[in-house]
Parts: C-alpha cells; sequence; structure tokens
C-alpha cells in the first residue's frame, strides 16, 4: 500500500505568474487539482478507476488560506490526503509548504462522485477509501455555507467558451476561479492579498450557457460572489482579503 | 557551455485538456514559453539577465504546426535552440516529440529585446546568443505577414483583466491566443484539429483597456483574426484547420 499522504513538488512557472509575480488563486487550484488526481490515481481511485465504474469525481466545496504566495521559480510542496470519508462524501486537505519547511498554504475540499449517465451523486466506495484516512492537521476551517446575493446585485454577462470546458466536457472548476477572480478591481491586488478564497459548486456549467458573474461586499475585506444561469447560482464563493505581507515577501526574497 | 539544443520534459494535466481530452493550443504555448524561458535562463540570457540590463523580451511573432495533439497524461518532450539572430530579432525553434520519438508539433518564434523604461526594441547581444545558434531543422514556414480584417468584420467587445495580465504587468501572449480560440464554435473541434496556428504581437494590450476580437473565414478552412484596440490591431492572428485525425489517434491510443 502507499502511504496516506502524498506529496507532490512544483517549482512556480514564471510566465504564468500575476502581475506582482506571484502564484495566482487559480494557479494554486490547479495545483491542488494535479495533487487531488494523481494521488487518488495511484491509490487506485483516480479519474480512470472512476470512468471504469461509469462514474466521475466532483468537486463541491474547497477552501483555502494563503499566508505567503509562492513567487518566481519557487520550489513547492504540496502534501494532500483525506481526513474524512462518507456515505456521499469525501474530504481532501492540502498543506503547501516552502523551501525551508514552512506551510505558506492549506486547502479543504469537499469531492462527491456522480454518475456518467444520470449526473446524479452516487454512494462512495468507503471502504476502499478509508484505507487512506490520515491523521494529519489541516489548520484551516471547513468550508461553510455562503449567502446568496444574486438577487441584489447587477451580474456581469458570460458565456462559457471553448477553455472554460474540461475533459468532460464542463466548465472546469478552476475556470470558475479565474472568471470570479477577476471581478475584483486591480488596485485591490496592489494593496491587499487574498487570504481566504472559498467556493461552492451547485451545478455543472455547459458550452454557451449565459451567465452572469456577481460580486457584493459584505463587510470590510469580505466579498461575497456568484455565478448564476437563469437567475439562479451554480456557484457560490466568498474572498476574504488580508493584509499585504510586503515584509515577509521582503524576507523571503532576501533568504 | 551548455549544449545548444535544450530539452524539456511534461506530461500533460489531464485537468486542462480540453473537452475531447487533448492539449489546447494556450497549453501547447505555455510548454512553448517553458522551454524558451528556461533554455535562456540556463544560458545566461533570461528574464533575470534581462533585467539586470534593463530590457526584457517580448515574443513578436509565433506559428506552430501540430500533427498530433497530446492526449491525457502523456509524456512529451520539447527540444528548442536558436536559429538566427540578426540585430533587433532572433529565431526561435521548437520540435515536440512523442514517446516514440515521433515528432507531433513544430513551432518557430521570433523575439525581440526592448528597454524596460522606453518599451523601445534595442540591439541584441548578437555575439552572446551566436554561441548557441544551433544547425537543426525546423519542418515549418516562418510566420509570415498576416493580412488585416479588423475593416471587414463586426469586433467581439472584451476588456483585459486580471488573469489576462502577465509578471510584466502587459497582456500576456498566451491570453491572446485562449480569446481568440474560444471565437471559434465547438462543432470546428468535433470535426477537425488546427493544423496551423500562427500569431503576430504588434502592440502591448494593458488591464482594463477596451479590446474588441475579430474572426473571418479567409477560404475554406483558413481564418484570419485579429485583436484591436480603437479600430488598430494590437495582434493578428491565422488559423488553420486540417482533418480530424481520428484515425491515428485510435492507433495511438492503442500503443
Amino acid at each position: 500500500m502507499l502511504e496516506k499522504i502524498g506529496t507532490f513538488h512544483f517549482e512556480t512557472a514564471s510566465y504564468l505568474l500575476d502581475f506582482r509575480g506571484k502564484a495566482t488563486i487559480p494557479m494554486i487550484g490547479n495545483y491542488l487539482m494535479h495533487a487531488a488526481w494523481n494521488h487518488a490515481s495511484r491509490r487506485g481511485f483516480g479519474f480512470a478507476d472512476m470512468t471504469e465504474k461509469r462514474s466521475m469525481w466532483v468537486l463541491s466545496r474547497l477552501a483555502m488560506e494563503v499566508t505567503r504566495y509562492p513567487e518566481a521559480s519557487e520550489p513547492i510542496q504540496l502534501h494532500t490526503w483525506i481526513d474524512e470519508v462518507g456515505r456521499l462524501f469525501t474530504n481532501r486537505c492540502f498543506e503547501m509548504v516552502d523551501r525551508n519547511g514552512a506551510p505558506i498554504a492549506y486547502a479543504r475540499s469537499i469531492w462527491a462522485a456522480i454518475d456518467l449517465q444520470t449526473r446524479r451523486p452516487i454512494p462512495l466506495n468507503e471502504e476502499g477509501l478509508k484505507v487512506y484516512l490520515a491523521d494529519k492537521t489541516c489548520l484551516i476551517d471547513k468550508p461553510g455555507k455562503i449567502p446568496s446575493i444574486e438577487n441584489e446585485t447587477q451580474g456581469i454577462d458570460y458565456k462559457v467558451k471553448y477553455s472554460d470546458l474540461d475533459i468532460n466536457g464542463h466548465f472546469n472548476s478552476i475556470k470558475y476561479m479565474e472568471h470570479l477572480i477577476d471581478l475584483f478591481d486591480l488596485e485591490l491586488f496592489r494593496k491587499k492579498e487574498i487570504s481566504r478564497f472559498e467556493i461552492a459548486y451547485l451545478s455543472e456549467g455547459a458550452y454557451n450557457m449565459p451567465l452572469t458573474l456577481h460580486l457584493k461586499e459584505a463587510s470590510p475585506d469580505t466579498y461575497l460572489m456568484a455565478i448564476c444561469h437563469e437567475g439562479k447560482a451554480i456557484c457560490r464563493a466568498k474572498t476574504v482579503w488580508g493584509r499585504f505581507l510586503e515584509e515577509s515577501n521582503e524576507i523571503n526574497k532576501k533568504t
């Protein structure tokens, strides 16, 4: 049996960093997907295994907290493990660690399995998954319920495009993040960092689906977001902005 | 001295593939950028070296031809080398090879160096670059002149967003490709493959810049594209669609 905790190595690609030279939320999201995908595949419950059983994994909720964003060509390690298995949902955690072994981000994700044909949830292989339950602490709160804002805000129109689709032909989970993050004004990125990002996927987006993108400042530095189709949310998100950690970045550059 | 031809290894990330389970043009574009970036850095003329001299590389033109698109978790090798050095431009070539050593794609790119302050072209370090000139054949035509279409077509409005920006704060070269490719209807991807994609970058896009995206079928399977700002093209592109290589893909799956 493979070890319960999977560890993956990355080096941030400079040509993918944002205008500040930092990793973006969707980029970190892609690292998480990479780790989840490969951790599961190597342990017999990955994409191919699920397809064989005419099923697939769908990401239901994700929360991440970043204390320091990786910078150009920075080597990072990502640990991932399963910390809960229920009848219909399983929880997967992530810890991102820098070259000095210091944690710089945590994430929690909730996954369900659906039938490829009916697109409805199916019971998980609880026994098979529980073998890999790991006893490691994930230092952030679980993804919670995100309040609705679609009726109080004017949305921005968007249509799902070729580049938004994943291998299953649905709106790619990471692309939801990208379109939501793009709702913020660039000024905010100059002054602050996203300290917590949380997203709940409610239903699948498809090609050419007309959507509206919603944003509302709920309290200082806390924003609620939604992506809607015909007035109904297919996804909700919440972003908390924190202090711009300029000093800690300066320290990091010197080491 | 390092060898003239740089070789880079990738494995296509399944969660980044398109709805057909194939690598996309922007994804291949990112592989090219990765190889170019690292080939240059390791030989003393990379991003950091250029920044030190208050200059940077800008991609001026790129052409790629793909005979077979990489599929899920496929290991690929990318060779890159310099095949021409002029006073203001240098040509970099790429060859993408599959696990059996068969070439599946070629690309040619033309780069200029600009001054970080004035944003104007500066003479290249010809002697330094010529040391790495490699004598390897790149089997595709150079990027050529792309006809203007902006006056004959109605553009689609687009504004440059946070996720479109690169580390220099300008419209990311790969994101231009993504927005252009998204102009095609999904039906086309079901029937055909892009066999040649060519792009010319004319001026820099910036945050919030209002743009229009243009597409015109010039002849059967050949499309001209442009991205304009205030009616003037900041980028032109050309896409040639080829026969859908279903058979060769089937053969590949079996090996």
